[in-house]
């Protein structure tokens, strides 16, 4: 989203991966929770196969989140990429978050 | 590639992830190879953790044959896309694939 | 840690992925705080590549907090299993933690 | 296996990951030829995503050929760490493996 891709607030997407600003929201605050559960667990000593699942979930949950938001940029991409005069790089930008998110980071 | 993308033969890609049909090929052979390796060494008893190293090495690999073939794909979405009138149909292909990526399988 | 696993409070561990109760803390408060700022990159529509640039940078400080916990319980495991006549459940155990590690949830 | 490990050649583990000699084996020689149709598709220039999804196919059945492999070393490690004396190394290694999976490469 940004430059010109309009992230709608609170619309209904049902396609794939899509989500709304509002839903992404929604999904990070709860990983925010879930990390300072995470935190806690650490704290009290809890079981380390316990905190290792919490730490699963959160990944999963932000796979989720990034699939979302790289939802809405593709379709921007491919519907306005030609047109804008910046499908070059549009592509080169697209293909190296998708190579960060392959390999974490 | 394929449905009217050209993948070129022999060109020089220098740009991210963009590899011809020629490197994608080379590349494949190699795993295939490194596939027939880590049989041989699982027939021979060899040390686990060194049979592992040889999986991640061929996950390694198989991650980049998979993001230059994903490069050429997002490159021709982008720059003929809506001029195609598929827009929405690659965008919902290219992020299904993407997922399946992420998640491996 | 946790079942009678002592996790160094503030030592100074020097192999490979272990990590003290402290520096696990750290990682974890630092963690959240990047959560808290893809929120507001999220609120204020910021550039969706930069967003999951962002995103990526958690998922690899996850991974790094989820080898330094796994490096305790392993180590833990290797060196007691057999004595406190729990090596099934502990490798069963470990063995879906590493699974969902790599699968991601 | 290696080291003193022995690998069941055809006994039937029920237990989450684990897998016999016969079973990588028979696993291995179907990724070889997942890769070679893999080869053959890209030759005929076939839909990238369609090779695409072939790829994480390979991927996913990699990651459990992987999975029963570390499965048998880390219930031997946890079962004869101590005994052997080997505790130490053990865990390094099996963690630097581990690491290796989670980031592919």
């Amino acid at each position: 989203m940004g430059r010109g891709e309009a992230m709608p607030a609170n619309g209904t997407p049902t396609r794939g991966y899509t989500a709304t600003k509002d839903q992404l929201q929604t999904r990070l605050r709860r990983i925010e929770g879930q990390v300072r559960g995470i935190e806690r667990m650490v704290e009290d000593d809890r079981y380390c196969i316990d905190i290792l699942t919490q730490i699963s979930a959160v990944q999963a949950a932000l796979d989720k989140v990034a699939l979302g938001l790289l939802d809405g940029h593709v379709r921007h991409c491919v519907a306005e990429g030609a047109e804008e005069g910046k499908a070059d790089l549009m592509s080169t930008e697209l293909m190296a978050a998708v190579g960060r998110l392959m390999r974490r980071g």
